[in-house]
């Protein structure tokens, strides 16, 4: 095993104790222990994907169905676990996108030759 | 600066030190100093993006298209070279498809109790 792989696991160990991470663990407990409130989450998540799949798949989407999102979306920022969750959830992806962003430079840097 | 990021950079640096990229390094070094292979493995990639980037949109890929990147892609693996670089890539996507897996485990195995 190589180098690349130990220091990889340590960085999962890191990301497992950072602060972020357990923000946004305790956080979606709090969410899950609440049933309407987990019901609501996953109503959300459930758009979501939906219109993330539709613009990947270049459909068009309708304006009745951004008007329901930001409806829902606007109702479940209501709920202070949910607003938390979300909250926790952005600051998780930014430590994800940063830590992506240092360790994808020596390929980028590469690849960057050719483009 | 948080652990996470410390970590992040020392994974860049093996990634950096590693045989996989060191070998991929050498082999695009060769390429590029060779003009029709670089010509050619240019070809080869813009036909390889717009197909990906077709197949993304959701849009049919004609048969003439598949069968025009095939006839490169066989045509180019003729070359020693580009072959020695399309193998260096393959063992440098691993690593990283293994480090993506292994640093990505926590917030899957959180994101998994909600599907």
């Amino acid at each position: 095993m190589s180098n690349s792989y130990d220091i990889a696991y340590q960085l999962e160990k890191a990301i497992r104790e950072s602060d972020e991470f357990k923000n946004l663990k305790k956080s979606y407990d709090e969410v899950e222990k609440d049933e309407p409130t987990k019901k609501m989450f996953e109503n959300l998540r459930e758009i979501q994907m939906k219109l993330q799949e539709a613009q990947f798949q270049g459909e068009d989407i309708s304006d009745e169905d951004v008007q329901k999102a930001q409806q829902l979306f606007a109702v479940a920022q209501q709920s202070p676990l949910i607003a938390n969750l979300m909250n926790a959830e952005h600051h998780a992806n930014i430590l994800i996108q940063d830590i992506n962003k240092i360790i994808s430079k020596p390929l980028q840097e590469l690849y960057g030759n050719f483009q």
